[in-house]
């Protein structure tokens, strides 16, 4: 199985994600303006991946250049600015980029370094998640996702869909639903596609559908991730999760967030503060490509909502389990 | 402008919902069986529409017959079967029906009357509607809605885009916020097509998207039609409005419904006891014959959600502004 995205020696190797599920293709990227529009179309996509992809950015920007730390900053400006809510990509950079005064080496070994990280990140967070699971949920597990959140996200393993795939290999989930989550349907393409891969029973839902599948009783457990986690808990995610979590508070059904320590901005006090980035409006007046809107209508494409303290059961990173509201 | 649904002196008058906004067609229905696939396949949907047609139905079936009574009870089996949640078309069939034992022309009397019957009510509720909005909410209005509730789920007007047009012609309305409604898409292509042919300046989102646009105070208003309203005031309507008035009732934005009192069911104690209908799992699975989720994957399709009264502000219908948590 491919790494969502590595360093193959000579270039970033990436699997574009806007072919799947229909092709599996690995894109090599040999420059950074390359990667930028990899970025900003989506061809790599999630919070860790995307902290990957900025390290490996500057690495690739800074090979055989004169002028390393100049060259590092050029990538790194042009770089963060591709997708501004996810804190990932910032972080990745700046590790990268801080190494730039000791010469190009340095920044592709540390580079390097974030790529093994983000795995032993994922998978302590996906034991440690497991066996929150185990111990906080009644099986069977009926738990419901948004977006993705697995592999694909990630260098491997994932966030959320991590623990749940370390879940079901622990015998604890009987089924996952997983919202489709429009307007990019990383749901039924991607999460439905790695489900598949993993052998876990799964069914799709609408995102409209999602919170009253809640409220039903259907699910004993929400799942998500999170693209940047202010100092009081607030969590910017996926477009959205925000109706989840309200579905669960008042069904009180756990909602939890997974997702690194890298996540985490303490510079940002509360969710009010998050810049939320707003997408091209073609991708809401449309579905995969065909165009359903009148000509003429326009479109409103947050690409992130914020999910308020008070409504997370907890935050499970690598390290720990926090739960906002006793923090 | 063609009637959405009408008795054309020979045969059922439909505009074909399915091939809007691309194409306005209108389809001339000559027998039940045509009447009940065009009603399962969503050619005419949207509760008080489904009234008409059950009504118009059931005195097309009648036509000539020997055994009016008869084939008005095998029409009124047939089309009660199409589509199990809006109240309103079983009470058009029963409204037709009942007039079986005086003849066929005494059915498609009372059929036709409850043609003028459903454009009257509708009219009613603009008025009663836009005059609760003026008195209630501040101007300019920002309104969010979701699916379709205009002239194209009825036969003209509308129920709550009824009340959103009239407030509109009253210059109480600064701009609609209006749902895809996914998974077909009835905001994006109905309700974008109509606010378009009124002039009212409007913006598409996401259904994930909508609660934390509310969230966010983008809104001042939420308003939405209903399929059936049990005796507590609990609300069946299209899949995705329960998440609306989650975060209207979170942020303290006004969530109103409007629907004719043909939508009430005092037989019906509350939304538990409401039957949701499960449409197929292709519509969520793609949409217009282009697949997205992998082959091999399964989805819930629940068409319907019950909203709890408690979430709800008020229920315009046309004689009067129920409030549920008073009642």
């Amino acid at each position: 199985v491919n790494r969502t995205i590595d360093w193959d020696g000579d270039a970033i190797a990436i699997i574009d994600q806007t072919l799947l599920p229909g092709e599996e293709r690995v894109l090599r990227i040999r420059d950074v303006e390359e990667l930028a529009e990899a970025i900003r179309s989506l061809r790599v996509r999630g919070a860790p991946a995307l902290g990957v992809a900025g390290a490996l950015g500057v690495a690739l920007a800074v090979r055989g250049a004169r002028h390393v730390q100049a060259e590092a900053d050029r990538a790194a400006a042009l770089l963060a600015a591709t997708r501004p809510t996810a804190i990932n990509l910032s972080w990745g950079i700046e590790q990268a980029r801080s190494h730039a005064s000791k010469g190009a080496g340095a920044v592709l070994r540390a580079a390097l370094e974030l790529v093994e990280a983000d795995v032993r990140t994922n998978r302590a967070m996906a034991e440690l998640g497991a066996e929150w699971v185990a111990e906080n949920i009644a099986t069977p597990v009926r738990v419901l996702t948004h977006c993705n959140t697995g592999a694909l996200a990630c260098v491997e393993i994932g966030t959320a869909l991590g623990v749940i795939a370390e879940s079901h290999r622990r015998g604890l989930i009987e089924e996952v639903l997983a919202t489709e989550t429009r307007p990019l349907l990383q749901g039924s393409r991607l999460t439905a596609w790695e489900l598949q891969r993993l052998g876990i029973p799964f069914r799709m839902v609408t995102d409209g559908a999602a919170p009253s599948v809640i409220a039903r009783g259907e699910v004993s457990l929400v799942m998500v991730g999170a693209d940047r986690i202010a100092a009081n808990g607030d969590v910017a995610n996926k477009i959205g999760t925000f109706p989840l979590a309200l579905a669960a508070a008042r069904a009180r059904v756990p909602f939890v967030v997974v997702a690194p320590e890298s996540t985490r901005d303490e510079s940002t006090g509360s969710g009010a503060e998050i810049r939320i980035e707003e997408r091209g409006e073609d991708e809401v007046l449309g579905y995969a490509g065909v165009r359903v809107a009148p000509d003429g209508a326009h479109a409103m494409n947050p690409a992130f909502d914020v999910t308020p303290a008070d409504l997370i059961t907890a935050i499970i990173t690598e390290d720990r389990v926090i739960v906002p509201r006793l923090e």
